[in-house]
């Protein structure tokens, strides 16, 4: 049943989708075929739905569209190349283990890609819904000028089926529901026949399409290869191969992203387990087999696999189901889908990443935290102005630079006493009490080569503003790790507050890092007498002391 | 009386280091003039001593030798362009605060940076002493191997004059000392005379080489300009600028960072304060003043400011003192110059950077952190394999790379009860008992971008793996910071434990984290009794709860 229910999702869906990779349809629907059942069999989550989805296509499109320059059967060459390049990279990084890579892709710079991206999906399918040709642009922000350009070309006829089909689109999920319940249907059936609607737009198109006939001229999918595909070997050529890795290498990275999150969330709901290495070695062997039966790259998608779920599935076996299905259309539907008209497909793909285009979440992000607020603007605007690939890169960049820019500035505290208990608080936030000649002083964050020169100069600047100060106490509980220029500096602090006439004392140090300063020799450096287990011992100890040395 | 011992150190320096930035020895003597002066008037530190040193000579010698390519006259004029893109940048990087920028050079890199830039200082040098000449080298590693192929044709009376000046050298510091001692000098006074190495060997060399005339062959300095210098305004060549760019980069950077740490260093023994900022400035108008007499990029040098420090130098009226000596000394000093062998200032500076190869820091890093040690050892063959300005980069992108794999890996702990009292501890290392039915877990790094899919799919893995677990407790006393990405995540847990049919529970939070995550509508989220301020209480609370739901 729920093969039934994903395959109807999924003929449509593979057939938009290689339209917007500005593919053949036949290519999709072939991407749509084996990867379903190889990643059903080599799979971690039982729930997933593999095949073409919206975001890889476009990054197909905006991969092969320089080099194959309007050759169709150059971009389908260049299409099965793709899919071996990135099974072979996402196969290579299972091996390897290296599914933590893509944990360097924040959350905001996805946001701000998928927002960016479906922008730019939906911009790209206009010229199908308006029945205008448009010559290829470089990057996404030239599209829409052209598009402007173009806008007094409208075909009449070809808007009319675009309009239809997203009016019906839009309607199916609202209306049918009622229908179904009034039916008796249960609400998982429900939630699922209502996803019917690409179904529905698609045979009805094709039907009103061929009533019509040719030469009302809208643009239709026209002839496609009847029957299974053949098997092939992908033909490789060093210069397409190498044009082609940047592509290959962020539609690995962004389309495992995608289908991980989607698999690890079903997956939690049944309290099961996702693999992500073994996640990537099936994925990879999914775009192999989508490479050798001259299909495009393939990934888990978000909806399908939510239908999958809820219309019931259990097992990998409503995958098989729907690949079977999709086998069938192959065999026996491929005389009707040459009437399909292009602006039903396009219609398809508007109203699937309409909702993607997401400013509220930026909103939200921003209001929690500036630095990724504007790494996601930072995506957003690198899709448009660099193309999709590198917005990625810049997105990914900005947000390294700015946790390296967080973490160098970290919160340091000057800390004293709240009244006579054993706590101690910044003395700018709170009414404490300071001890004469001791400064105790909280550091909220890892000592590492970006911050710890700050810290030393602070300390220094302590002690060279009070001449009183005898004793420098380093409160380590927020203290990770202290890496080797960290040491260096605490070394130098030493020595420094030495020559000052200071000492200086540790405090709630971390197990972890106690045992390697005491490894490095540090400790016995410091002298054990300056190490504390608690701020309030030393505090103690270190005020008997003072006074002695002050008068 | 400091002025005087500094003032004989810097004119031999000065020499020696403008042969090794490949440069006329004039040059070196200008860039010791007004800098000193103009650094006296406006730097933070009472004692540095600003000047010509042995990196930023090298790095100069790295950047204008492929564009000179031998001629002369053309490497001084670049060599003013580039005192002069220095002091811009410098100047600038002050003004705009940028100073932070230098932390992250972090100590492994500069250690490796060091060692390695003092073996190819040293090679450089090799071939003045052997007195043969060897073609312009791309990469420091070449270098090597020319040496090598000439060795055959060393000159005898030049090994001569070099290996006399090494043994002077090393001599002079070990036998001096004993001497002024038992004439009764001061300590200080002993420190610092017996640095006076250089001079001895300068006038030495100089008066032997005069007595040998021309005919032995040794090459020597030759006639230079007498007289103090003009002031020239640089001409600007928009093609060497560029080119050139790179160099003045690394020189802005590298120059700054071992000035300020002397200055610091020094400042902090009399409890004074140097402020990052103000010394890029005055840096930044100290390279100007090079550039309009005709001088090379200068920096704070650490011997000659340690002598400085030692010598009893209170304020900058010392370096006056030594810029007047560099003014007599290019007033009545040039024609005696003119006899000094290269080989007699190559000894100079192979003695004074041999220190400064060390192996040993290597052994040490790497002990305390086998990461930093990769860095010490990245930057060390950078720089042989691409030249000493990408060894940098290379050697800066491996630790930033180092830190974020550290921090993508944090340390997780599940922790479990100490006998009856209120520490918990990590159950792999302490012998502690668990709750059944509840999961207390504690991660020790903010939750950022990079770690926080890892610890999700941990949470996840840990109640598929068992399925009694009903409460999870996660102890966050060691997160300093929770990044937009955290905070997706955090919320995305929480809606797949509910599924799972378990609770999230925080201990421990951090106050500014605990705001935020009020702020973000997190914790109204979470439920407020979900939310502990200690460990303990967590788990007393959850007790009482998790058995009631369990049976």
């Amino acid at each position: 049943m729920a093969g039934v229910v994903v395959a109807s999702m999924l003929v449509p869906q593979a057939m938009a989708y290689a339209l917007l990779a500005e593919l053949p349809v036949h290519v999709g629907l072939y991407a749509g075929l084996l990867p379903v059942a190889v990643y059903a069999l080599l799979g971690s989550s039982r729930f997933l739905s593999v095949g073409p989805v919206a975001m890889v296509s476009l990054l197909v499109a905006s991969g092969i569209g320089p080099i194959a320059n309007g050759d169709i059967s150059l971009a389908v060459q260049l299409a099965i190349t793709l899919a071996l390049m990135v099974g072979v990279i996402q196969l290579a990084m299972g091996l390897l283990r290296a599914g933590f890579l893509v944990n360097f892709l924040s959350h905001p710079v996805l946001s701000g890609f998928t927002s960016a991206a479906a922008l730019v999906i939906g911009a790209s399918q206009l010229k199908h819904i308006l029945g205008v040709t448009v010559p290829r642009t470089e990057q996404p922000y030239e599209l829409f000028v052209v598009l402007c350009e173009k806008l007094a070309e409208t075909h009449v006829a070809t808007v009319g089926f675009g309009a239809l089909a997203i009016a019906a689109l839009l309607s199916v999920p609202r209306f049918l529901p009622r229908v179904l319940r009034r039916l008796g249907a249960s609400e998982d059936a429900v939630a699922a026949w209502s996803r019917s609607g690409p179904l529905v737009v698609v045979f009805a198109g094709t039907l009103v399409a061929w009533l019509f006939g040719t030469d009302s001229g809208v643009s239709t999918v026209g002839r496609i290869p009847a029957g299974l595909p053949k098997f092939v070997l992908p033909t490789l050529n060093f210069s397409n191969v190498s044009a082609l890795l940047p592509t290959a290498v962020v539609i690995s990275l962004v389309g495992f992203m995608e289908s991980f999150a989607v698999a690890q969330a079903l997956a939690s709901k049944r309290r099961q387990r996702v693999d992500a290495d073994r996640e990537l070695v099936a994925l990879g062997f999914a775009n192999l087999s989508s490479s050798v039966i001259g299909g495009y790259p393939v990934t888990g998608g978000f909806s399908r696999s939510v239908v999958n779920f809820q219309a019931g599935a259990r097992t990998g076996l409503a995958s098989l189901v729907a690949a079977a299905f999709m086998a069938c259309t192959l065999l026996f539907l491929t005389p009707l889908i040459t009437f399909l008209p292009k602006s039903v497909l396009a219609a398809i793909i508007l109203v699937a990443v309409a909702s993607l285009i997401d400013f509220r979440k930026l909103a939200h992000i921003a209001r929690y935290s500036r630095a990724d607020g504007a790494c996601w603007i930072a995506t957003f605007v690198g899709v448009f102005i660099l193309g999709i690939e590198w917005g990625v890169v810049v997105g990914a960049l900005s947000s390294v630079v700015f946790f390296l820019w967080r973490t160098s500035r970290p919160h340091v505290a000057v800390v004293g006493r709240v009244g006579t208990t054993e706590h101690y608080r910044n003395v700018l936030r709170h009414d404490v009490t300071v001890q004469e000649g001791i400064l105790a002083i909280r550091v909220d964050e890892s000592l590492y080569f970006a911050n710890v020169r700050g810290l030393e100069e602070r300390l220094l600047e302590a002690i060279s503003d009070d001449p009183t100060i005898r004793q420098v106490l380093l409160i380590c509980s927020g203290i990770n790790f202290i890496d080797a220029t960290g040491l260096e500096s605490l070394e130098s602090c030493l020595t420094c507050l030495e020559d000052a006439g200071a000492s200086l004392n540790l405090a709630e140090v971390k197990g972890p890092v106690s045992d390697r300063l005491a490894q490095a020799g540090f400790l016995d450096r410091l002298g054990h007498d300056h190490l504390f287990l608690s701020t309030h011992e030393a505090m103690s100890k270190l005020a008997r002391i003072v006074p002695e040395r002050l008068f």
